[in-house]
């Protein structure tokens, strides 16, 4: 694909679509900065050019003159991403959500809300709590992260377990697709037998079939008790494996979160938490069970409990209060914050079927001894979705850059063996694409690959990702 | 498209395929015509050829063939449709599923199955209970469809309005692509973002973009609680209106089904059941509750009374044992083949959000007005999914082929516009095919011909379906 560069006349044509105040040259160094960078290591991509258009009006217009004339278009959410989605890595327009960003409406009849793609996801979470309803995706990155991004990376979050994904929320999505025209991609409807699946096709694109302007998403009754148990396992796999009996026990936790001991620790540093660690604590699972009715959580922890018994674990610590549980959430939303303080590090976003995690767990720590690597472990274990932090250490620059990567093609070989996959709701985007051939074969491909030119026939919305 | 009818060169190589057991020629007239119908209407279509391999390999096989000789092909599983989905408008070769009928694993540590698409659903369902475990989609027809039918047609039933539609249990699908390549659409996970979701993209696409040949599903723990109740109205409207309100008061029922009157009358004439429905009764909502404790369902009907308090209802029948629960879902189930043996008739599958629902219920009956036609309704109201039936009673044979299309046009122009689509669970198959352009504009339909080329350069499985 051979893109053209932004000459002066792109520069005055796209700024009079969003308006000066909307643009940011590169001379704008301090400003344009933010836009150069996601969450993801430590990338910079800087854009030619950043626009800030206010409505899906705008996006098609821009779209329209840039598919006509060749210029990559990179959308950006909040820029939290964890695999460079929003890094502008061919030049050309990042073309920045962050003006979409009301509430346009809380629909208690119907139980849905319609919003735009830069609301925050916590804003938006708040928002329908309010109502008495609830928004259940809980990506890490709430507090800052936009719901546009959240689709875009199909984003999960401790909460999957019971109450799915951020896809399983989306009804209806208004979209400009990178010819400019703007589309819904379904109805309003809890069903829907009325064609292709584009909704659904769109969630998880990474933001390279079309720009999402509007979502139309379910809502349910807030569920109102909570109960938080933190678990202290004296062995790793065992944790692991506890997670499986839980549910086979026919609990089904609102969230069941594995934290390994260097994950706890780094975190209990970070975060100056005084939380003590007997020194033979291996690992720690975060078990919140919620519903109507507290005396059928106390219930549920009983069972809980009773598949523990199995286990060599610790000391339970049963939160209860709202100070308790959240200072717990709030421990286990810094570790990724923590790790990263840590040391230079790569995070991988693993997940198998829930009762292999032993097996993928036991497997990261064998090629890490084989490549000479140290890794932090955590995620969301009801859904076999392990973060492997690898952290650099004392790893020399070479082995880090050519080495490394040998390991992590080992390990999501062995994901896939175990009927897993590489990525589970970080995304693919810039730093896993040369991974892309261990999860997905030559004809799965040619598919993407098809449907990207159907869309996008100039191929400039998002160049350089997933494939 | 120009599509090659089949010469004797092509019967034999396509016999040899599948050997000569499975093959069935027009000549075999009494064995071929359960393959020239579904359940919709009263449509006939004769193919050339019906086949019925045994495995991916023998499908892969026959599609290659008529791939190369542009011979047109169509899937067929139990042949329960309700959109002429599986009938060969083009002649070509049925292809028949029915020996891929093994439930292959059911994996309890994982909470999931592997299964063939010929598994008839309430087969699969009763094996995942006998271990404990549910699989909660339940179409109408679950005594005889397929697994496989569910998932082209995006199959729902009463359950969805808690636990989803069968989308919603899929993780993951082995497929024959037109072209013949077998390949798996995504992982054996719960999150998955890695690349399109070619999985969602296949479902719901009524056999137009590859044949299903295994199916992963997820599970849930089986809720071993239930509470069945009649709830007898004085105006359809208010049953109507009552649905969204018991949302609105927290609860989640795990079926609410709206019969209008002629529906549960027809019903309790066709199954001689002596049930007794006083003269000023016009509606009646069936309300499942279900969960892991009795006390806390009784506890969910009160507030389910207290809610109904507000509507003119009358003795509201509550069923608790397993015999009297048992009876009304059979009445429930019942009613399409009641309103079947009584008239020639059109089902409608309609679905809007659900506050609409009264909206929608009365637009039908002014529109019914207007066209001169009766209609009997019902259907998920929970997922504001309703089935209009609509009978053709005096309607003189002009009008029903000719005025009437203008009617449902009207219908769904309503649907529409109150955020809702034209079919929820049926699928547009072969009789919804000239409505599409109510529901799906230019652009979305220019898309998925896109995909569809993409999918199947030839054009040759399942053609003159959905656009």
């Amino acid at each position: 694909m051979k893109f053209n560069s932004i000459s002066p006349q792109a520069i005055e044509a796209l700024s009079a679509i969003v308006g000066s105040g909307y643009v940011l040259l590169p001379a704008a160094a301090d400003e344009m900065l933010r836009y150069t960078h996601d969450e993801t290591e430590d990338l910079r991509y800087e854009p030619e050019l950043v626009l800030k258009p206010a409505n899906a009006k705008e996006i098609s217009s821009i779209l329209k003159y840039c598919h006509e004339n060749y210029i990559p278009v990179t959308p950006r959410g909040a820029g939290t991403g964890l695999s460079g989605g929003a890094l502008a890595v061919h030049k050309g327009v990042v073309l920045s959500t962050e003006r979409l960003n009301s509430i346009l409406n809380i629909d208690e009849r119907n139980l849905q809300a319609t919003v735009e793609p830069g609301v925050i996801t916590q804003v938006f979470q708040e928002a329908v709590i309010a109502r008495g309803l609830f928004y259940p995706p809980d990506p890490s990155s709430r507090g800052s992260c936009f719901l546009g991004g959240n689709l875009s990376e199909s984003s999960g979050g401790p909460r999957a377990v019971k109450y799915g994904v951020t896809k399983d929320y989306v009804l209806n999505m208004e979209v400009v697709l990178p010819t400019g025209e703007i589309t819904w991609t379904g109805a309003n409807v809890l069903k829907n037998a009325t064609g292709y699946n584009l909704t659904q096709l769109m969630i998880g694109s990474e933001g390279t079939l079309g720009v999402i302007t509007k979502i139309v998403f379910k809502l349910i009754p807030y569920p109102p008790q909570t109960l938080v148990m933190l678990v202290p396992f004296r062995k790793e796999e065992e944790a692991c494996a506890a997670v499986s009996q839980i549910f086979m026990a026919g609990i089904v936790p609102s969230a069941l979160e594995f934290m390994e001991r260097d994950a706890i620790e780094w975190t209990n540093k970070f975060l100056n938490l005084n939380l003590s660690l007997p020194e033979d604590i291996r690992a720690h699972l975060l078990i919140e069970l919620d519903g109507k009715d507290m005396d059928l959580l106390y219930q549920d922890a009983e069972e809980v409990y009773e598949v523990l018994e199995k286990f060599d674990v610790g000391d339970i610590l049963v939160a209860d209060t709202e100070k308790q549980k959240a200072d717990l959430w709030h421990l286990r939303r810094n570790v990724g914050h923590a790790v990263k303080s840590n040391s230079i590090y790569k995070e991988e976003d693993t997940v198998v079927p829930r009762a292999e995690l032993p097996v993928l767990l036991k497997g990261v720590k064998e090629i890490g001894r084989k490549y000479n690597f140290k890794s932090v472990c955590y995620g969301h274990a009801g859904d076999g979705n392990l973060h492997i932090n690898i952290v650099k250490g004392e790893m020399s620059d070479e082995d880090w850059k050519h080495k490394l990567p040998e390991g992590i093609k080992e390990i999501f070989k062995l994901c896939v063996a175990l009927g897993g996959t590489i990525s589970g709701e970080h995304g693919i985007g810039l730093v896993q694409k040369s991974y892309i051939g261990i999860a997905l074969n030559e004809v799965q491909l040619r598919l993407m690959r098809g449907i990207k030119d159907t869309f996008d026939p100039h191929g400039i919305l998002n160049p350089g990702k997933i494939f």
